[in-house]
């Protein structure tokens, strides 16, 4: 099948039309027609080569909404039309601990959709089955594709530093991730406090859900003293004062990292010690908390807050990307 | 009451003899008859301040066994004779959210035996009778006490890290907490792996039940990707190379600390992103985990190993533990 898409051909270039051929689908694999495709801060990453790991020509894209126009020999729980969406991960090897525990996204062998591969800003994607999620009636198709990477970062976060009902839960930045973060939080029974250096970004978080939304100068922290957060969990990479944030978590709470801060930390473990405090960071989810979790979206209707750009002017929507002025993600639309 | 004591006058000096009286006990306190106190570095930290909030003349010990002799009027859970252990905490609050939920070790107002009061290198010593644990019978009254501050902090430490049985276990360093953490965590039914730059010490360890004990040299690391660890507790403050322990680490795995390392890490949040790893510090332990040590270690039999002092030797066995001389434990026997 011929695809048509769009694809940076070097290290930090606009995107150009590319066609290729897609490989013969193996028996676990399936190929979706694309709907619509959020743009993630690590397609720009990926763009950017900041990873050390892109292969040019890349196509970006990893939050596809789409449907089902082929499966392999193996694939029965998808049939032909079938609405799925598909996040960061497209393969693992299915049979490591990590994956036999439901946690594939830590498996030695995860398989990147837009490493090494072609993603969904394109008419066409392939994945392992497999690694297609039927999306809930309730789902709408232009809006869900960011719960399938941003949702899935956050909520697996949350979930796996310990968040149920009823405790002080901290999210720091709001964007793609952050306002995902705020609305799991909060529908779920917590109490919100969003740290936020953006006075607009602060008063959606109110709208959100969030208790209370604190503006933070740039390079500052919360006030001290303030907070008892069960869980923080840090959606920005540059901050210039982190003890000010593990100063946030009450006693056995939990900094939980799902983007990571380029330069390394200077940590002192005192600030932990006193507390009993954790340091936790957390990559996507894996399957069966995405499952939960866009169960969970559909049950409590939360929904990311996206601006819409028609796929040809995806250089027009990456730029905005850049310049943060999206609110909350940019979604391409075929 | 009149005390006998061996006191620091001054940063860093020898002790000498201290005698001085002891203030009426407040109705819910108790008086200990001293008749073993282990020696913990943080006596020899507080003896150099090098936490800054010694108090001089300080009577150091906090790792005390001995017999009550006089009780408040509040008291009524022990009496005249039972034969009691007390570690670092001399008191809290008892009813805020962390002492509420049997974490008094996290108690803003915890107060620590020889802070602002004189320890257990004496003959007599007076906590807050919350905080004198009765000892099961099985417990030795020459080798309990390390138990009260380093095995309640080791012990603590791995079950709030998680530890249950069947999992992997490091153990960073082998000494007075170390040797305790081997013992606790192989006897509960967990694989444990030792860290020693020590072979005499690697030894001693497989004795105490490790199931593999690596000498590593000094500035080093593990060897790359050999461990899988659930928990890795360290209990050494001077290692080079954090990362190399860090990546001992499996999924979900987290490394504890119990011992602080005195300058601040470098932590690249990317090594814990990738297998989702935690971090978190523990210090001591809480009036319910100390109960349940001690039934512990006296059911399975764990008892530090010591080396016995009169405590008119003080100033002989601190020199002992200053240079590491120690296997495992100084204690001073009145």
């Amino acid at each position: 099948m011929q695809v048509h898409a769009f694809a940076a051909l070097s290290r930090g270039a606009d995107l150009t039309p590319l066609t290729y051929d897609l490989p013969d689908p193996r028996d676990e694999d399936c190929i979706v027609a694309v709907s619509s495709c959020g743009i993630c801060h690590s397609d720009i990453h990926m763009i950017d080569n900041d990873w050390r790991m892109t292969r040019y020509p890349l196509v970006p894209g990893h939050e596809v909404v789409g449907t089902i126009v082929t499966t392999g020999r193996s694939v029965t729980h998808l049939k032909k039309g079938d609405r799925v969406g598909i996040g960061w991960q497209r393969g693992a090897c299915l049979h490591c601990p990590d994956c036999l525990g439901g946690n594939e996204n830590l498996c030695d062998h995860s398989d990147g959709l837009i490493v090494g591969h072609h993603g969904g800003f394109a008419d066409h994607v392939m994945v392992d089955a497999r690694f297609a999620f039927p999306l809930p009636a309730g789902l709408a198709t232009d809006s869900a594709g960011p719960l399938l990477c941003g949702g899935a970062t956050v909520y697996s976060a949350l979930r796996h530093a310990g968040m149920g009902s009823g405790a002080n839960i901290g999210v720091l930045g709001i964007g793609g991730l952050g306002h995902l973060a705020v609305q799991f939080a909060s529908r779920l029974g917590n109490r919100v406090t969003v740290f936020t250096t953006s006075p607009d970004k602060a008063k959606l978080a109110m709208n959100l859900g969030a208790y209370d939304a604190v503006v933070v100068p740039t390079g500052g922290a919360p006030p001290r003293g303030a907070y008892r957060l069960d869980i923080l969990v840090s959606t920005v990479p540059h901050v210039s004062d982190w003890r000010g944030y593990i100063d946030t978590l009450a006693s056995d709470g939990t900094l939980v990292f799902v983007a990571v801060p380029p330069k390394t930390i200077e940590l002192n473990v005192g600030w932990l010690l006193e507390k009993r405090r954790r340091i936790m960071a957390s990559p996507i989810g894996g399957r069966a908390i995405i499952t939960e979790m866009l169960a969970t979206a559909e049950r409590f209707g939360i929904e990311p807050v996206i601006e819409t750009f028609p796929m040809a002017s995806v250089n027009e929507a990456l730029a905005r990307v850049r310049k943060n002025e999206v609110r909350y993600r940019a979604v391409l639309m075929r």
